[in-house]
């Protein structure tokens, strides 16, 4: 609902109204931590104004309640359906873009995901993190630097993605890591990897999420990617994507995660293509991407 | 935090804000329901101002993931955290305000709460509701009237309340129905019944919406309160409490219900005071209040 279309009060239905709101932001007032004082006083004033702004009805207000309660209900170790949630209305990339203001030739961050663990294998430079997960092989190099242009040698790279069966290592009931693991870039940062190259895939769409999605006719899907976690002493930490250049959803993607300047290349290779390192890949078909790194300074 | 202490961002910034914030709003245009589009449009632009607002950080956003979750796994069919959250937070009482707007003469409104349960039992006129909770008798009369004074005969009147324990029927481990039932008008529009004097008591304050109210040095208290529901044909239900005048409680009610016009005299008796019945209360001390209600048209 646009502020235009607002429906009108009288001024004595709305001063009955603000005399709510304030009443409750006072109610805070008393909070010894400031932050969190500041954080649910504006809370308060933005659900008022939501609740204002629609008219909300007091059926309305039941089924958010049940909804609500279906997505608690869903939601366990495994399963973050309040993180999808977040993702779908755009709150975890407007999250991510308040806190990673643009500063100069910086890499673009996006969201983190539900899908990063720690402890991943390490390979090195030039290894596989496919770990046995299907789909075909893409060789991935780049360099670490910093914005004046100075290699970042040492700097930690987590990268993780999903099997051409649209699914992460941890979605499958048994235990397995694949698709995931870190290394390090070397003296003058380089780094150097073969992966998968990244398919398209829905976010787990078989509950509240996914039916609210279904009722406003949005795709569960999310562009083709690759997840990059780079972290280096004095540096910034970046957590980002790379999308494939190409890629139909690029403009639809569930999450709201694609930046332009996170589109990369990905060159498919004939087959039998000789690979950059010796590798022999039976006859087949696989691809090439380009990605260099640029870490700001930490604050 | 007041729109006057904002953190300012850069324009560039701010832009890339503002397109994410486009962009979420665009994902719904193609909702078949324009009122589920509406709705949802404007939760995206609150939420979003919100974080923006606040410069929510990303430890921040976890905490309120792992909030929700918590108040997801606590809700059961006897327990409702998310219901307890609306009401801390005042949009239960914004949700009944917006939609209960005044009308002339016509008693407030206030929240309905969690524990109205249906098909309660029928007492007479001058019957006793306590059935068997513990509390001082209360003698309620009163009238049901419309907004220009007719009397309403044969009005339905759902009347609940806590006992003097603090507890709701439907909150004791064993079954009981009691503190609880309905009556109707009289021809004259007349009414009147045996309760209890209300009593403070916490909202479920042992959850995660508890542990808010304890961060933010909020108590969890609700001013001492009687329930009712009202509805005869062709008028507004009404959906309302009364209060006690000189509660300590009226200007700190965790759920934001209080107002001026349902406060009542709740005047006690002195042991051995005549009932207006004849009812024998075997000396014991009793209180009187009357309450009578005006019904609003229904639309």
């Amino acid at each position: 609902m646009t502020p235009e279309n607002t429906p009108t009060v009288s001024p004595t239905q709305a001063a009955r109204e603000d005399e709510l709101v304030d009443r409750v932001v006072a109610s805070f007032d008393g909070a010894d931590d400031p932050r969190l004082r500041d954080v649910l006083q504006s809370l308060t004033r933005h659900l008022h104004a939501f609740v204002r702004d629609v008219r909300l009805t007091e059926d309305e207000w039941n089924t958010g309640i049940e909804f609500l309660t279906a997505t608690g209900h869903i939601t366990d170790d495994r399963r973050q359906e309040f993180i999808l949630l977040s993702d779908v209305l755009g709150a975890s990339m407007q999250t991510v873009t308040v806190n990673n203001e643009a500063r100069g030739e910086a890499t673009e961050a996006t969201v983190f995901g539900p899908f990063f663990i720690e402890d991943s294998p390490e390979v090195a430079i030039g290894g596989d993190i496919a770990g046995g997960a299907s789909g075909q092989p893409c060789w991935v190099e780049g360099t670490v630097r910093t914005a004046d242009g100075k290699p970042l040698a040492g700097a930690r790279i987590e990268v993780w993605e999903a099997d051409d069966n649209g699914l992460y290592d941890v979605q499958y009931d048994e235990e397995r890591v694949s698709a995931r693991a870190h290394l390090f870039s070397d003296d003058d940062g380089r780094y150097a990897f073969w992966a998968l190259t990244p398919t398209p895939y829905p976010i787990p769409h078989d509950g509240p999420v996914g039916s609210l999605l279904a009722a406003v006719g949005r795709s569960p899907m999310r562009a083709s990617h690759l997840h990059f976690m780079v972290t280096a002493p004095g540096m910034r930490r970046l957590v980002t994507h790379i999308f494939v250049r190409g890629d139909d959803l690029l403009d639809s993607d569930s999450v709201f995660g694609v930046k332009d300047s996170l589109v990369m290349d990905f060159v498919e290779q004939a087959a039998g293509t000789a690979t950059p390192d010796g590798r022999d890949l039976a006859g087949a078909v696989w691809a090439r991407v380009e990605f260099d790194i640029v870490l700001a300074d930490a604050e």
